[in-house]
C-alpha cells in the first residue's frame, strides 16, 4: 500500500498505479536543475487505450448515480488535497518555481473550486429541466417533452503548467468535467509529474472512499506531444479541455476536427488583455495606475492569462509621467524564476524580438537576471499607427513584457481596439469625467472580450457564478465557454428530449413534480 | 416599388434588391422542367463582400436595440410572410414538388416559430444573468461581477431543400439568430429561389417597419458552391447555420474550421432514426405498428431529418407478421416527386445499391414512379450480423427506403445500437411487459441520440421549449445544440462578465433592479 503522499513514478489508470521501463524526471526551473529523487514512466499507447476504455465503461455508471455521490466526491478530492499538506505544496513549488505562498493560495483556489463544483452538482440549474405537457385534443395531437441536459462522455483534459494546481490535474477542466458527470482523462503536465502523481491519488482516493467507479479518472505521463494528440484521436474521448499556449490548443482543435467524429475542443490560449487609461483617469492618479500596472504585470513573473500586455493611452504629458512612474517600478522588479526552461527561452526571444523592433521603444527593464531560469520584466512603447501596421506586436509575450500604445486621440484608441483579436479581458481606467469615452468603447470591448473591467487589473480571476474566464478566438477555440466559474460546467453537458416516455422511465427529475428545488421551465413558464 | 409578391429575380443586400446580368432558373421537379417565367440572379464576391460589410456595421446597433424592437421585428415578419398569401405557398409548391397542403401547414410552423421566438426575445431568460456582489472586506477583495449573454455577431444561414419555409430564408436558424441579435446573411438554397425572394422581401419589409437596420438582413444567391464556401470563410461572419446532406455540412465545418479565426458549424445533417419494436408491443399490435412505421417513413416522400430508416426488431412470427403488413403498406404507397433532380437521383442510387447488396433482402417496394423526379418508396431486411459486418449499411438514404435488421436476441438488439452513429432520435414502441427491455436500451440510446419517442413516430418534430432537435455527431455537427425549439437561441450567444463597473455603464438588465420578470442568479440563489 503506497502512502498517498509519497511519489512512485507511476501514473494512474483507473484507480491503479502503472508504469514500468524508461524513466523521465521532474525539473528544478529556480535550481536549473532536474529532480532526480523520483524517475516518472511515461504512458504507452496501450495505457491510453486502458484508461480511454476504463473512462467509456464507466461513463454511464458515473453519469447514472445519485447527484449527491457525485458531489461528494469533488468534497473529497478538495480533503484529499488539503490532507496532502506542505507535501503537494512543496512538490509544486519545485516544479514550477512559484514561491511557496502562491502555491499555497492556488491550493485554496483548487480546493475552493471543487467544492464550488460539488454545491454546483446539487443545485442542478445546469440539468436546464424543461416539461412541455402534452395535448392530445390539439390538431395534430401536441406531445409530451421533457429534456434535461446529459454528460458528453469521457473528456480529456490538459494540465497546464502555470496554475499546477487549480488549471492542472484537479483543476477547473477536471471539476467542471466531472460536475457534468463525464470521466476524466487527464494528459498530466510534465513539467509538474510528481504535483501530478500527489493530486491523482488524491482523486483516486476520494473515488474510493465515495463509491465512484475507478474508471472515472486516469492520468497518463509523458514528455512529448505523442500521447497528447492520441488521446485527443481516441474515438471514446467527447471534449477536450486545454490551458495553454496558441501553438497547442491549435495544434489540438486540428486533431478534434480531423477526428470521424469531431469533438470540441474548450482551449483557452492567448491574450494580451488591453489596458485603457481614459484621460480623466490618466490625469488624476497616473502615478497609483503606473504602480497597479506594473503590479499586475509582474506578479508571478507574468505568466498569467490575463496578463496585461497591452496599454492603450492618448499622447501627452501626463502619458510621459505614467511612463515615467512605470519604468522605474519596472527598474525596482527583482527577477523572478520562470515555469520552464522552454516558457523562459520563448520569453526572452519575444521580448529581445520585441526590444529589436525599430518603432518599438524600451522603456525600461527590471534588474539583471541571476539565477538560471529568472524572467526579466520589461516595458515597451510604440506609437498607435506602428503598432497597427505591424501585425507582429498583437502576438502575446507569455511573461512579464507589456506595450504601451501612445494614441494620437480617441479615434486612434478606437483603432486600435478594432484591430484587436478577441480576449479574455478589456480594463477601463476612468473618473467620472471619463463616462462618455467609456460608453463609447464599450460596445466595441464588447465584441471583442470576455470580461471588461473598470478601475480593476485583470490579473486575478474570481471563481463564481458571474465570471467569464473566456472570450472570442483566440483568447480561447470557442468564446460561447467560460474555463473557470460555474458556468465552464455546460461545456461538458448535452440536451436529450424525451417524448411521451411513461413515468417509470423517465429519469426521476422530468417526473412529474421530481424538480425539487431547481427552476424548472413549465409549458414555457419558469417554475421554481 | 416593387410589391412584395412579385418576383424580380433579383437577391437582397441589406435591404436593396440587387443582381444583374446571367440568370439561373427555377426547376419545378414535378413537371421536370425549369420555371421560365423569371430568372434569377447569382451573387458575385462583391456583392457577399457588401453583405458581409452591412451585417457588421449593423451588429453593435441591432444589438443595442430594445429587445422588444427586436421581438416586433420577428412577429412583424411573420404577419408579413402571411400577407404574402397563396403567392408563397404555390410558389413554394412549385419549387420543391411538395404538396400545397404540406406547404400550408409549413408556413403555419415558421410563422409560429418566429413568433415562438418573439415571445422567447421577451422572456428573456437567454440573457442567463448573474450578479455577484462584492466583498471589499474579503482578503482579496471580492470584486463585483455581473454576466449576461451577447449576441456572436453577424451568422451566415443556409436554407434547406426540404422545408423551403421553415429550415430555410426565415426558418429556424435564421429566427433563432435574429433572436439571439445577431445579423442574418442567407444563402439561398437555388431550389427555391423565388420562394426565397418572397420570404426575404417579407423580412426587409418587417426591417423597415419596426426600426430595425437594413443590415441586419441579406440574401445571397447563386447555384454553385463558391458563394457560400466564400460566405464561411469571410473574416466578419462569426457562425454557421445549416440543414442538408453530410457531405454539405462537413465540407463547411472544413471551410469555418480552417479560418485563421474558426467559428461553430452548426450542421444538422444525417441521421436514420432507428426505431426499436419491442416484443411484448409488436406482439400485441404489430399491424399497427407497421402502419404507422410505413406512413412515418413515406411522408413528405421520406425526405426528412427524422425519417425512420432503420428498425430493429427480434426474430420470430411476429417479426414475419409485421414484415408481411410493412411489405403490403409498402405496396400501396403511389410515388410522390422529390424535391430536386439531384435528391431524386442520389435516392435512386442509394436504394438501388441496398437492394443490390447480397445480405440484403428487399421486403417491398411502392408502386411504380411515372413521374419525372417521383421517389418510389422501400422497404428492405438484414440479419444484424450481417448489418454488423457492413459499413455501409449505417449510412442515411435521403427518401422513403428503409432496413429493418432482424435480431435474434436482446443482446444482438443491443450490440447494433451500439455500434450506431449518432441520431436525432430513437423510438421505442413497448407495452408495459417491455419496460424492463426498455430501461436497459435507454442508457446506451441517451448517449447516441437527442431524442427518445415512446410509442410515437419521429417524423412531426414539435417547436418548443423541450424540444431537441440534435443530436451527437454526424446527426449534427455540435450536438451540445437544437436547431429547434427555443433553446436554439442558445447557439449564438455568448457571455460577458462586467467587472466593477459603475451603474451607469452597466447595460439596464444588470443594475441592481433591472432584472424585471427574468430569473437571475444573484450570489449564487436562482432569484426571481
Amino acid at each position: 500500500m503506497t502512502n498517498a503522499a509519497t511519489l512512485t513514478g507511476k501514473f494512474f489508470i483507473a484507480g491503479e498505479r502503472r508504469g514500468s521501463g524508461e524513466v523521465f524526471h521532474a525539473y528544478d526551473p529556480a535550481a536549473g536543475a532536474s529532480i532526480d529523487d523520483i524517475g516518472f514512466f511515461s504512458a504507452s499507447d496501450e495505457h491510453l487505450n486502458e484508461a480511454c476504455a476504463a473512462a467509456e465503461a464507466a461513463a454511464i455508471a458515473y453519469a447514472d448515480l445519485p447527484l449527491e455521490t457525485r458531489a461528494a466526491f469533488l468534497d473529497a478530492i478538495a480533503a484529499n488535497i488539503e490532507g496532502l499538506g506542505d507535501t503537494v505544496i512543496e512538490r509544486a513549488a519545485r516544479e514550477s518555481g512559484l514561491p511557496v505562498a502562491r502555491i499555497t493560495g492556488e491550493r485554496g483556489r483548487t480546493c475552493g473550486q471543487l467544492r464550488l463544483f460539488a454545491s454546483e452538482v446539487r443545485d442542478g440549474q445546469w440539468l436546464k429541466l424543461r416539461i412541455d405537457h402534452a395535448d392530445p385534443a390539439r390538431t395534430p395531437p401536441k406531445p409530451d417533452l421533457r429534456l434535461r441536459m446529459v454528460p458528453l462522455g469521457p473528456v480529456a483534459v490538459f494540465g497546464a503548467s502555470n496554475f499546477p494546481l487549480a488549471f492542472s490535474t484537479a483543476g477547473g477542466d477536471t471539476a467542471s468535467a466531472l460536475a457534468a458527470g463525464c470521466p476524466v482523462v487527464v494528459k498530466g503536465h510534465p513539467a509538474h509529474p510528481g504535483t501530478s502523481e500527489l493530486i491523482a491519488g488524491a482523486i483516486m482516493q476520494a473515488a474510493s472512499d465515495t463509491g465512484v467507479p475507478a474508471g472515472v479518472f486516469s492520468l497518463l505521463s509523458g514528455t512529448g506531444h505523442s500521447i497528447g494528440a492520441a488521446l485527443v484521436a481516441d474515438p471514446r474521448i467527447q471534449a477536450v479541455g486545454f490551458t495553454g499556449s496558441r501553438t497547442g490548443g491549435e495544434a489540438l482543435m486540428r486533431i478534434a476536427a480531423a477526428r470521424i467524429q469531431p469533438i470540441p475542443v474548450f482551449a483557452e490560449m492567448s491574450a494580451i488583455n488591453p489596458v485603457i487609461l481614459l484621460p480623466a483617469a490618466l490625469s488624476a492618479r497616473g502615478k497609483a495606475l503606473a504602480a497597479g500596472f506594473i503590479g499586475s504585470l509582474t506578479v508571478g513573473s507574468g505568466q498569467f492569462c490575463t496578463n496585461p500586455g497591452l496599454l492603450l493611452a492618448i499622447e501627452g504629458p501626463e502619458l510621459d509621467a505614467f511612463l515615467a512612474e512605470a519604468g522605474q517600478a519596472v527598474e525596482a522588479q527583482a527577477p523572478q524564476t520562470m515555469l520552464t526552461a522552454g516558457i523562459h527561452a520563448a520569453y526572452e526571444k519575444g521580448s529581445a524580438a520585441l526590444a529589436a523592433t525599430a518603432e518599438v521603444k524600451t522603456i525600461a527593464r527590471g534588474v539583471h537576471p541571476t539565477g538560471p531560469h529568472e524572467g526579466r520584466a520589461v516595458l515597451f512603447s510604440v506609437g498607435a499607427q506602428d503598432w497597427l501596421s505591424n501585425g507582429e506586436l498583437r502576438h502575446e509575450v507569455f511573461g512579464a513584457a507589456s506595450i504601451v500604445v501612445r494614441c494620437a486621440d480617441r479615434a486612434e484608441m478606437l483603432d486600435v481596439l478594432a484591430r484587436l483579436e478577441g480576449q479574455l479581458t478589456a480594463t477601463l481606467h476612468m473618473d467620472d469625467a471619463d463616462l462618455d469615452d467609456a460608453r463609447a468603447l464599450l460596445p466595441v470591448l464588447e465584441r471583442r472580450v470576455g470580461r471588461i473591467l473598470a478601475n480593476g487589473w485583470p490579473t486575478g480571476v474570481e471563481v463564481g457564478h458571474a465570471i467569464n474566464h473566456g472570450g472570442p478566438y483566440p483568447a480561447t477555440s470557442d468564446g460561447r465557454t467560460t474555463s473557470v466559474g460555474t458556468l465552464a460546467i455546460d461545456r461538458f453537458l448535452r440536451p436529450v428530449s424525451y417524448q411521451d416516455l411513461p413515468s417509470a422511465l423517465l429519469p426521476a427529475v422530468l417526473r412529474e413534480g421530481g424538480q425539487t428545488g431547481t427552476v424548472t421551465r413549465i409549458d414555457g413558464v419558469w417554475t421554481s
